[in-house]
């Protein structure tokens, strides 16, 4: 059957009909008092979401742009940053040091195992001229499954006193706790199509009050995100240019629904999803990619002992569920199942249960037909 | 009474409601086989949209990340460029030349008048060394109501042979005639919330040949904006980042409305708006604030001989129709009425009723009732 499609990637996430119904509206002008009212909401409730007292600012980009964001307003050629790479995100990071010229220092963990809080440490607490002016990193990495120790580097960072926490919170915002001023965290760039429950573009910075400090002498040169105007305008309930009306419309349902919910409720949620996806996927005899001490709220990597393409297109064919592949060299060789968002048990439970039938129709060796759905059930009961 | 909202501004413009439905579906992966078809129609259909044949690529930024990217791809920090200023969006590009180290030598129009091509002519002519590297304009001025005349200025150019042609054209593509290769415009930077019918949060930049040659040495830094890698991602009707799906099913939408209506069509519509607007204007008392001949197709500003902001309030609290006020300088002293995009002959027909009406209780001096409406009536009819 066509037209059923069930989308379980790590983003975009399924969208709440409350929020494509708030998108559907006529649009009005960015800057009517009407919409000056919607600006002053999600300000107040994006600064709820980041646990924050500082600042929330709004941009017209995908994750990428507030990231770039993240760098460019608050460094200057030629600084020395410690970039940390253990997937394709962190990959990501790196890249953009380079391309602003930025004087990087990689910190490395392979795909699939997490960031070792020691290599920050022993960096940092070389660094005793001060010189390392941010340590940039993901908190989830979205293309792995595995989740950052960013609480204990935070620590870490903060101990240093001088260099910045630059963060990509893309798949971890609104899934599990990262509180931003508890922890310290002095830039969090974070997309739409993840926990926030609506559709891809926009993107999320939150900036520290040491960071604006940074931003006054950083000299890569900026326009478009040059974070100060937005600041600016936001504090007026405002934007500098033309802002997503419609996309903006389906933000502020989506964090109305989210507060409904209440953060701890939200968290909690991921959690069991995410424990009760790695125990199916154990039960069944799927082995996971990443270990369950540093599991992804938002994404669970599963590596199959066969083809996991041919495994992501059967299930596609045949139930209509898309899961994401594995990226670059882990092509083939993972599948991931996105679990962030407006997801819930039943949703988990279906796929579950749709890939025990794939499995099934594909001879997969070792399979306990039922044992996923079982040890599921089992954690969320 | 409320609810019955009227958006006649220069952006966002109306959104037909076919767009608006097909924006609240739910989100599909944007890396699926079924999304990349969607590219791939939107890419054919912004080729026809812009009368070339070479590339369009989409962003998600909102207008000006679109001029940002038609700036920072081509050029270097040094660069002689000439940027024309006649208005609000002239003086952004002067702004982005500035932010990105460029030599910038400013060619200005006071606001309300258009360029003279002349003064394009007299510097193009008298650099025989070939130095300037980029002529940069904006095609309708927004904040005023005045084309420019691009096509004159397009030969100029030409005739200099070495500099691009870098072209603001966010409220004139889809309104008039832009064949960019007809006029050999090398970067057109386009938003989607104007002539395109959709809501804001995605930008458009057209790339000839010739700025792809400027593009292998241009040494501006770039990571989300460049646009080397939308090309190589667009070839294979794919993006390097995530898309912004849901705006993306309503520009598909839309561009299939557009194609329906005709590009003739669209810019005749578009022509009779203005004269029709312009018209009524004269019959009613109401001083246009810039000549016929150089009349936007996309917004009509109004120079009232009281107080601008007064009228607009009035008739937004009266008629809930909302036109745009004058911006910096020109506010209170203008305001603007949109007949952009997805706007009909009935649109202006009630706002120039509504506008009689509201002169009418606010006992404007010279106004000749009914005198609006039957001028606009005789150029649509």
């Amino acid at each position: 059957m066509q037209n059923k499609h069930m989308l379980m990637i790590p983003g975009p996430t399924p969208v709440p009909e409350r929020v494509l119904l708030a998108m559907a509206k006529h649009p009005i002008g960015h800057r009517s008092s009407d919409f000056s009212k919607v600006i002053g909401e999600l300000t107040e409730n994006l600064k709820w979401l980041h646990q924050t007292e500082s600042d929330v600012l709004m941009l017209t980009v995908s994750g990428t742009g507030a990231m770039e964001a993240g760098i460019i307003n608050f460094l200057s050629p030629g600084d020395r940053v410690l970039a940390a790479d253990n997937g394709k995100f962190g990959e990501r990071w790196v890249k953009l040091c380079k391309a602003f010229g930025l004087n990087v220092e990689v910190i490395s963990s392979e795909w699939g195992k997490p960031l070792k809080k020691e290599d920050f440490q022993e960096k940092l607490e070389a660094d005793k001229e001060k010189t390392i002016k941010a340590v940039i990193m993901t908190h989830s990495e979205t293309s792995t499954g595995v989740i950052n120790d960013l609480e204990s580097i935070s620590k870490i960072v903060k101990d240093h006193g001088e260099a910045l926490l630059i963060v990509d919170a893309v798949t971890s915002l609104g899934a599990t706790n990262v509180p931003v001023d508890k922890w310290g965290i002095d830039v969090v760039a974070s997309g739409s199509q993840k926990g926030y429950m609506i559709p891809p573009g926009m993107g999320f910075v939150s900036v520290s009050k040491k960071a604006w400090k940074a931003y006054e002498t950083a000299k890569i040169p900026r326009f478009y995100l040059d974070l100060g105007k937005y600041k600016k305008e936001t504090d007026k309930n405002s934007s500098p240019y033309t802002t997503p009306v419609n996309l903006m419309y389906g933000l502020q349902a989506a964090l109305q629904m989210m507060k409904e919910e209440g953060l701890e409720a939200i968290f909690e949620r991921h959690q069991r999803l995410t424990q009760g996806t790695r125990e199916a996927m154990k039960a069944m005899g799927l082995p996971l990619f990443g270990p369950d001490h540093c599991a992804s709220p938002a994404v669970t990597a599963v590596a199959p002992t066969m083809d996991a393409e041919k495994l992501r297109s059967t299930l596609r064919k045949k139930f209509d569920i898309a899961v994401a592949g594995g990226q670059d060299h882990l092509k083939g060789q993972i599948f991931r199942i996105g679990h962030l968002g407006f997801v819930c048990e039943r949703d988990l439970l279906t796929v579950i249960a749709a890939l025990e039938a794939t499995l099934l129709d594909l001879g997969y060796e070792g399979l306990n037909p039922g044992a996923g759905v079982a040890a599921a059930a089992k954690v969320f009961n």
